[in-house]
């Protein structure tokens, strides 16, 4: 269904030609300072070759936040949140110039056989504007993540084509392995990524973005696309998280990052991830093909699905420390975190005590 | 959290003072006509004396679809539908006029318990609003329910107070075994429900309709509120709703009518059914008590929760028969409904078979 | 589904004549001293006239921890438990012997529709022994929140028939405004509960108990049965406990009791509560109507499924408060838990991290 | 949590020490013959070296249906399976044994971050016996995927470390673009792969798997291990399947592979899919590392889990299907099904529509 998460749960809605697009967010901390402000300047990223640092805010896709917030801080109340269409008139269907058939290497057939029923815009759901839900929820999780635990995610482009950021050496067939990437990773921001140098591609070195930029401007030319891959960074995530078996951390990011719309054409997507359990960096790549700027404009979704994958972990991880917590302790049959680490009990509750 | 069901799936938003109230329904069935006018009827009978078919639309709390329909015919996508609301000042915390205690017989308390911050509303989420959500899904769901199996669902005030529409004889200690309950339980209409001569009460019977409203007029004089019980008739179930252990029927449904505000006050709630798994009339009741006219009000809610509850099971049914049919036919080691009942299996197995 | 709750998650399986009736406890909280007889006693009681207080322990149904432990200590992963059937054999069908009717008032006709095939045991899953799930969960479920927050949890019979604990009066019309049932409930014991004098109809109150005996027995000899009225009395419930709109406090135990099985006949099923959402004493009560002894065997039962609501809402909202302690204070335009009752942000976690 | 899939539910249990593994699969479909002989051959694939197709049957790891069938035929109500744990004995803490510190590369660290005590088998469900409840329930879905749309799921190795079944070459940088492969995909059998010129690598080409063969040897001899890539075939997928938004096929797939224990090493894991909404023929591929015969052995486990996520998805689709089908035709305002493929609405509507 259009849900993601089971602890910070969110609900999308909207097609390219309805009135609005949007989202319910059920289970949001309470307590936390959240306004408009926190959630713009992902949506204005969104848009194709805008850097909500160094652009004037762009006036369209303004995103109203409907329920769950007063004054300004969270009341853990369900968060909706909507942003208008522009064009809501749905395709006209009358007469001649009804269209019988499937668009190739689009989803209306996949639509008719699923639904039964053609909606005008073909794909429906699938449209590009589905994701305003998906990033105004992921800047929600984002900003918790950061306030509680300083988690930073910070994607870029790795490759478009075959001009890569790192290209492959002999030394470093992939990225993973080159200490310049190792560099970048530790450092990277999304500032950084935004700079005017970089963008539109989102490439963060110059050399590399001009290359690129190149590219897609000769496939533009021929009216043909070209894919690319995204690297995404994610730092200081919170230990211990992804349950045992069917929901381990990677499993959990990797459905996050397949479920982005264009990650797979009429021909092969992959994703990649060497994320963590611990605070050590981690790294995903999603690939991705539909257009010449498809993939620096996935930027902000590829982080703010990494935000919501952390984020529904991280409340299913403290739900069961909390409730370890509350437990008297062990007579030693079986060494726990506190007999093997030292230590008291309550680590993390005395910790949080004396934090706030 | 705040989602109903797992098939025809309802998550609402909202509080008293925020900018609008709404919900997403997710798994509607696709290619079904809808319209506001399918759903503002049972939303301006929620308001306070209002019946849709009798009088002149209310202009207030109007319901707009967002998204999930086409030229009126549902996609099979999440339909957002959305009120405004009129009062989106939360109230004044500043100086002398902040209210440091929780009023008692409120939410207050709980909602600073739960939550660990106090919204201006007090209630929050408990707020009588938050039920435009349930009521507008609900209008859906019946009308999906009504065209598929032609399931009729009727709510009326059987009593207020010690005013019965029925009230006991020594004969008939409750209105179950009461000749004229059943035949008027086969018989009735919400039409008949809404006639101007039984408003504001939803009593279907001018003398018990008029005790009633004298008793409320007393109540509401004394600056006092007083509960009372609503029947609920579902007629034309489908066959076989409810899952065996946690989901039986009498379970999904004592949920979706305990989970209406006002249905427990400082004192006892009461939730009693006759719901039966098949064709035959079945009965809800749920007693509430909280302000003089709260008991009429909510007719359309429970006729909506009765709906969102009848409406799951059936999709959950129709998920189990049709993944049945597609099977072949046993060798007869076991009796099965077309060895017990007669005739062949169902004929989409045959013709999904064949096209595949 | 045959699952219940969603923070601690049961899943039931198994029928009459299947080879053994168990489940799987899913997001019990790791660090809890937990073996097989934390478990058997209530499972001891749900057989007819038995008390696992008094009465040496009955050789059946003796339950098996299959997973999750480990020296007797809860792992926090998946607890299966499983219960051996005696009679593994389905009734034959071929020849004279097979029933092509389903007999009145048993599931049989119900489960054809649903199932499409026929099982030997008629009811399938409707049997009593899928009861032997539950009550393994609620055990477990009821030990974490004795250790944790002192919860206690008895059930005793209130009426049988006519024959009532507390009979009606004109002052007291139901034993909720009784002080001789307000102070029962606030001293009531399971052991006394389970007292030689009240077996086997465990309603703690001799001359009641033997009124309702002789009932019992009047019925049992004319080849009837008759229902019966079970009260739950729930003390030290933490605070803040159930979701608003749809998961209300009230609505989960509702579900849950409703889910029982024989709490609903050919005839009118009823469930009722006064729990409230603090620490005072909670009232629970379910009518049931089957064979001449379901309403005393109901009683580990209605137990079961009280812990098994109660810990679900307990784990919801020790996950809510455990992510908002994480957050930085807030600056103070809104009031919150800390600037309405004192005290500095985290008592909570500084209790818990006191106490341990 | 330890649940996979929404309709048809898997829930599984057991650790390495534990008295016996198992799952409990929920919502399978009633009515179709199923023993614990269409579920051992799997079983026994998980096993080194074994071919359930040319081997005699090993003695080990033997599944007992406990619940849900009759006389071999599903019910419809939840199948519990379980497989006897060999050695049950957690290991000893006591004395100088014990281990203090988290094994390199093993999930002991995240574990006892995650748990906060610890199991003696380290990973506890980490375990590779973990994954014998998913390769019994994915038996299931794959039999009914089979005998209701003629599915079949094919994986081999298609490479150990450098060593490819097709190996790159200029034309074809990967295998997915070489005619080789192509018509691989298409005719390779179950059977082909456990022939026994190709055991144990099951590379389903004599040449390439002695190749692989002699490597994994030489890091068997250097106490070392190798990963490499699993290719996985399903054909005649049923079209329409996933939801748009969060759930597309291929992010549940994604989802599926990356939970299958030794995806991730140290290391980088990898999960690429080429599967179509249509029934033309798909590849998945999932890359691990762990031991010198880990990839050979994860053959059923890949195919289990591609069956597990179709089967779901298959089940979703039925369900919109069914409820649609169900609803009078539209007059026409959108194109349907009907109108644009001709043909008239599927019967069952009409027969059901005529029943009630």
């Amino acid at each position: 269904m259009s849900t993601f998460g089971q602890y910070f749960r969110v609900t999308t809605y909207g097609e390219s030609h309805c009135k609005s697009v949007g989202c319910i967010v059920d289970g949001c901390p309470p307590g936390m300072e959240l306004t408009e402000e926190d959630i713009q300047p992902q949506l204005t990223r969104r848009r194709p070759g805008q850097s909500a640092i160094t652009t004037p805010r762009n006036e369209q896709d303004l995103v109203e936040i409907q329920s769950g917030t007063e004054f300004g801080i969270t009341l853990g109340t369900p968060i909706g949140m909507k942003v208008m269409n522009k064009d809501q008139r749905p395709k006209d269907y009358g007469g001649s110039t009804m269209d019988m058939f499937p668009r190739p290497s689009h989803a209306d057939w996949t639509y008719l056989e699923k639904y039964g029923v053609k909606a005008s815009s073909g794909g429906g759901r699938s449209s590009a504007r589905e994701t305003i839900g998906r990033v105004s929820a992921g800047a929600i999780a984002e900003k918790y993540l950061s306030l509680t635990h300083g988690v930073e995610i910070i994607a870029f482009v790795a490759s478009v084509g075959n001009e890569f950021l790192f290209p492959p050496t002999p030394e470093h067939p992939t990225q993973a392995t080159n200490p310049k990437f190792l560099n970048l990773i530790n450092t990277i921001t999304r500032e950084h990524v935004d700079s005017p140098e970089f963008l539109p591609i989102r490439c963060p070195d110059k050399e590399a973005a001009d290359r690129m930029k190149s590219l897609v401007e000769k496939f533009r030319d021929a009216h043909d696309s070209i894919g690319g891959t995204v690297t995404c960074v994610i730092r200081n995530v919170p230990s211990g998280l992804g349950e045992p078996c069917f929901d381990k951390l990677e499993a959990l990011i990797g459905h996050a990052m397949l479920s982005i719309p264009s990650t797979k054409a009429a021909t092969i997507s992959q994703a990649q991830d060497t994320v963590t359990y611990d605070s050590t960096p981690g790294v995903l790549e999603a690939k991705g093909r539909h257009d010449p700027c498809v993939v620096p404009r996935a930027i902000p979704i590829v982080e703010s699905m990494a935000a919501l994958a952390i984020m529904d972990a991280t409340m299913a991880q403290l739900a069961r420390s909390a409730s370890r917590q509350r437990l008297p302790p062990l007579k030693g049959t079986l060494p726990t975190k506190e007999t093997l680490l030292g230590g008291a009990k309550e680590p993390v509750a005395e910790k949080e005590a004396s934090k706030s």
